[in-house]
C-alpha cells in the first residue's frame, strides 16, 4: 500500500517544488514543450504565414502568454474559447493553458450565432480569444449576448485587447502552476448519441498517449512537417497536429482549408503529413494543374490522385498500407487502426496498445464473438467527461468504461467491424432491434438504393419495424422482407415496407431520422418519453 | 476545478464497476492482456522450451494464476519474489500480479545467499516463486533465514506447492481487483548513488508508456519476435519484453543466456528482436560457425559481426541506424535516445517524447548549457520511488524531479552527453570538484592508461584534488596537471599526482574508489560525516 500512500501524499502544487514524490501521472504538455526548448531549441515548431517559430521561441512566448492569462484570473480548471479560424496560437494557447491546469475550446466557427451562444453560455469561459476577419459579425452578435463575464481578447488584432498585446505585456518568467497530466486541457464540442452538443474534455495524458500512438501508425517523427489545414475543432485534425508536437515536429498552419495556400504551404515547407477532406481537394487538383507548386512531398503523382485522400502520410507509414479505423471525439480521436495488426474480417481494425474495446449489451456484459452491441472503450486517450454533464457521465462512463453510443462487432480475428450509430433502438415486443442492422441487411438488396429503418408504434408489440426505401429497381415490399428472413432475427425484420423516391436529410447529408418518422408514422421508442 | 473534482470522487475500486468517472491514469497491463484477449486471441503470445501459448490461453492461465494468488491472501501493495531464471512465468505472474494491483520483482540470481537474503528481508513478499535448477541449493539456504511470512512456491515443480498445481487449482473467472495505472507492478533491484541495493517501482503507465517509445525507437510491431534470454531482473531486457506484450508481438524466453539455446529459439521462431551481451555473442559465432542454424533474421552474416552487439532490431529500425543513449533502472530503462532526432555533439542524444531532462547544480537551478551537473528527470516512465525509502525518495524526488546521481551536460542542440556517476564530490575551498570530470580530462592524455581521481583532507582548502594514474608511457605529474590547466577550471586541476601499476577494482570491475581512498590517503568528503 505504501505507493498508494506516497500518491496520496503528494500536494496539489506539487509542480512547484514541494513534492515527496513522483507519480507519473504528473507529466503534461507544459513538460513536453520545455523539454523541446531544451532538447531542439533550434528546430523550427510552427509557421504559420508570416509566422515563424522555433522551439525556443514558441516556450517563450507561451511562458509569456501564460503568466499574462494567469495575471487575467487564469487558473486550474478554468476555460478559453477560441472563437477563430486555424492559427499558430491556437497551439500557443493550449500549451499556455497546460501550463495554467487550463482548458481550451477551439469553437465550430461554422456554427450560427444561436449556436455559439450556447457554447459561450455552456462553456463560461475565463478568456475569449476571437477573430475580425470573415467572422467579426458572427463575433459580435455572439458577444452580445454574453452575460459580460469574460475577457474578450482580438487575436488578429494589435491593440490594447489584443493577443499580441497581452502576449507582448508577460512578464518574461514562466511559471508553472498546480496541474496534473490528468487533468483536461483540450474540450471539443460534439453532438453525443442523444443529439445534444457537448464539450468532451481531453487530458494531456490523453493527448501525448495518442500523440505517440498516431506517431507509429502515421509515422511523425522529429522530422514530420504537418499541414494544419483542416479545422482545429475536428479532433482528427487536432490530434495529427499533437502527434507533430510531442513528436518535436514542424507544425504548417494555414487559417481555413483554402487549396491556393495549401498548395503553397506544401510547397514552400515540405509537409509530409495532411488532413485533406475530399471537396478541398477538388480544388487542390485545379490548382496543381497550373503546374506551377512541387507537392510531391504528399503525392507522387502531378493530378494528386495516388493517395486516400483523407489522411496523408510518408508512403512508408503503417496507415498509408492500410488505412481506416474507428473513434470518435470522446476517446480522443481514433481508437482502432487497421495499421496495428494484420487484416481481418473487420474493416476496422484492433484498438491501440493504451485503449481497449468490448462490444456490450444493455446489461453491459459482452456479447458473444460476431454479435452486434454497443461499443465501449476504456483507456488512456478516453475523455475524462463532457463539461459540466455529470449525469451523463455516470451513464456514459459506468463501470470505468466510456459507451460510445455506436454499434459494433467483433469478429473471430479480433478486428472490429463499426456497424453505426445507436441513435434509435425500436421495442419489439421484448426484443430490442437496432435500425442499423437492420438496414445493413436490407441495404443488402440489389434493388435498394437507400433505406431507413423505423418504429411504427403498436399497441401489441409497442412498436413494429418498417422499412422506409429507395428503390433503384423493380422490388416488391414481400421481396425485400423474404430477403431479410434468415439473413437476421426473424422478431428483426420489416414487417412492413414503404417506398418513395428520396429520404429526407439533413444539411450535413446524413438520414434525418426525425424527419422520416413524420412521414412515415414511426414514433413510440423505449426512452423517448 | 470540476474534473479535479470528479477525479478525486472516483473510488478506488472503480474498475469493479462502480466508477462514476474516467480518469486516463486508471488503465493498466490487466487492461492490455484483456484487450489482446479480444483483439488478437489466436496470436502467440509466449514460447518457452516447449511451451507455446496464444493471447488467449496466457490470459486464461493469467487469470486463474490471479484468482489463486487472491486466494493466497495477495493483494494491492504486495509484493512477489521471483527466485529463479528467464521463463514465460515471470511474464505470467507479471500479468496476474497487474490484476491484483501487486509487485513482482525478478531477484539477480547470480547473487549470494547474504545478498539474496537483505532482498527477501527488505522486499518481504507475500510469495516467493523459486526455481530448483540450478539454483535448489542456493535458496534453501535462503529460504532458511526467511522468518517463514512467505508462500514459497516452486516454479519447475509439479508437487503441491509447485507454480503449475497453483494455476490449475485457480478458478476459471478471472476478476479484477481495485488498482490503477499509477500504482507500481514491477520491483528491480538496483545500487543507487549512495552505494546501497534499493528496489526501485515501476508503474503500469511507465511501462505502457517505456513500451511505447521502445515500439516506435526499436520497431517494435505485432508482427515482433523478442528473444528473451538476458536476464529479466535488467531493465533493458525487461522493456524489451513489455514493448513486445505491450504490441501484441511474441516473446520467447530461454532460461538463461546459453548460446546454442538462442540458436536455436532465433531458428526456430525467426526473432527479430535480442538484447545480447558481447561474451554471449561470442559464443553465439562458435555455434554459428556450424552453420546448423539460420540466424538470419538478426544478422545477414554468416560471422554475426553486421551489427551492434547488445540490442538488435530490424535494420530499418530507428536504434539500428542511430543506437544508444542514457538511462538507468529508476527511469524504467533509457531515457535519451540517439534514435531520436537528428544527432548533435552529445553522443546520448535527447529525452524520448514522455520524459523530460534538466541539468541542475546543487541548489536544483538548471546549469547553463554546456556545464556539468545532474542529470534530474520527469516523466510518465520514472519509478514510483524506492520501496521502503521514505527519505532516500523525499531526497531523491526533491521539486517533482529525479535525481539520478548521475552527471552529464547539455549541447547547445539539446544532445546529451552523459559524463558520468556522480559517486563523489570534492569540496575544495568554496567550490564542488566531480572527480569524474576531472578524471575526463586527464584520461585524456595520451600517457594515461587508467586514472582515479580523490579527494585528500587539507587543513586549510577541506580538500585538495589528488589523480592516481595507471601510465602508459612516460609522463610526469607536472606534465599531467600543467595538461588540465586551461582544460578545466583552475580549481579542479590535481594538486597532486600519483602514480601506480594497477587501480583496486571491485568484482564487477568498476574502480574501487574506498580502496583507493585508503591507499592513497583519500578522505573528509563533504556530506561523509
Amino acid at each position: 500500500m505504501m505507493a498508494s500512500v506516497q500518491e496520496m501524499a503528494v500536494p496539489p502544487d506539487a509542480m512547484t517544488g514541494s513534492t515527496t514524490g513522483l507519480p507519473p501521472g504528473r507529466f503534461g504538455l507544459a513538460d513536453v514543450l520545455a523539454e523541446h526548448r531544451r532538447g531542439r531549441p533550434r528546430s523550427p515548431a510552427v509557421v504559420d504565414g508570416g509566422t515563424r517559430l522555433t522551439y525556443a521561441q514558441l516556450d517563450a512566448r507561451v511562458g509569456r502568454l501564460a503568466a499574462a492569462l494567469a495575471g487575467r484570473g487564469v487558473g486550474r480548471g478554468d476555460r478559453i474559447l477560441w472563437l477563430g479560424q486555424n492559427s499558430f496560437r491556437v497551439l500557443e494557447v493550449l500549451l499556455a493553458a497546460a501550463r495554467l491546469g487550463a482548458v481550451v475550446c477551439p469553437a465550430n466557427w461554422r456554427q450560427s450565432a444561436d449556436e455559439l451562444a450556447f457554447v459561450l453560455q455552456d462553456l463560461e469561459p475565463a478568456v475569449v480569444l476571437w477573430q475580425e476577419l470573415e467572422l467579426g459579425e458572427l463575433v459580435r452578435e455572439v458577444r452580445a449576448r454574453d452575460a459580460a463575464r469574460a475577457h474578450w481578447l482580438q487575436h488578429d488584432g494589435d491593440g490594447a485587447d489584443s493577443y499580441e498585446a497581452l502576449v507582448a505585456g508577460g512578464p518574461e518568467q514562466a511559471k508553472y502552476v498546480a496541474g496534473t497530466g490528468q487533468d483536461p486541457v483540450l474540450g471539443l464540442y460534439t453532438v453525443a448519441a442523444d443529439g445534444r452538443s457537448h464539450a468532451a474534455l481531453l487530458s494531456h495524458a490523453g493527448l501525448i498517449a495518442q500523440g505517440m500512438v498516431i506517431s507509429h501508425t502515421h509515422e511523425v517523427t522529429d522530422a514530420s512537417v504537418c499541414l494544419d489545414s483542416a479545422p482545429f475543432f475536428h479532433v482528427a485534425s487536432f490530434m495529427l497536429a499533437i502527434a507533430t508536437l510531442v513528436r518535436g515536429g514542424l507544425n504548417v498552419v494555414t487559417r481555413r482549408a483554402d487549396g491556393v495556400a495549401m498548395c503553397e504551404a506544401i510547397d514552400r515547407e515540405r509537409c509530409t503529413h495532411a488532413l485533406i477532406f475530399p471537396p478541398t481537394l477538388e480544388t487542390m487538383r485545379d490548382v496543381a494543374r497550373g503546374g506551377h507548386y512541387d507537392l510531391s512531398t504528399l503525392w507522387s503523382t502531378p493530378d494528386l490522385s495516388d493517395r486516400p485522400t483523407t489522411m496523408l502520410t510518408p508512403l512508408s507509414a503503417p496507415w498509408a498500407r492500410r488505412p481506416g479505423g474507428y473513434g470518435q471525439t470522446e476517446v480522443g480521436g481514433l481508437v482502432t487502426f487497421n495499421a496495428l495488426g494484420p487484416p481481418g474480417e473487420g474493416g476496422f481494425g484492433r484498438p491501440s496498445p493504451v485503449t481497449a474495446l468490448r462490444i456490450v449489451d444493455e446489461h453491459d456484459e459482452e456479447v458473444a464473438t460476431g454479435d452486434v452491441g454497443e461499443i465501449s472503450i476504456r483507456g488512456l486517450t478516453v475523455m475524462t467527461g463532457y463539461h459540466r454533464r455529470p449525469e451523463l457521465n455516470a451513464l456514459r462512463a459506468r463501470g470505468g468504461w466510456h459507451h460510445t453510443g455506436d454499434l459494433g462487432r467483433r469478429h473471430a480475428d479480433g478486428t472490429l467491424t463499426f456497424v453505426g450509430p445507436k441513435t434509435r433502438m425500436i421495442k419489439s415486443g421484448a426484443e430490442n432491434v437496432y435500425p442499423t442492422e437492420v438496414e445493413s441487411c436490407v441495404a443488402g438488396h440489389p434493388a435498394v438504393a437507400a433505406v431507413c429503418v423505423i418504429g411504427v408504434p403498436d399497441p401489441r408489440w409497442t412498436q413494429t419495424v418498417r422499412a422506409v426505401v429507395v428503390p433503384s429497381g423493380a422490388v416488391t415490399e414481400e421481396e425485400l422482407i423474404e430477403y431479410c428472413r434468415g439473413r437476421i432475427a426473424s422478431y428483426k425484420k420489416p414487417r412492413s415496407v414503404v417506398f418513395t423516391d428520396a429520404l429526407p436529410r439533413t444539411p450535413r447529408g446524413d438520414v434525418d431520422r426525425d424527419a422520416v418518422d413524420t412521414r412515415f408514422d414511426g414514433g413510440g421508442y423505449p426512452g423517448a418519453g
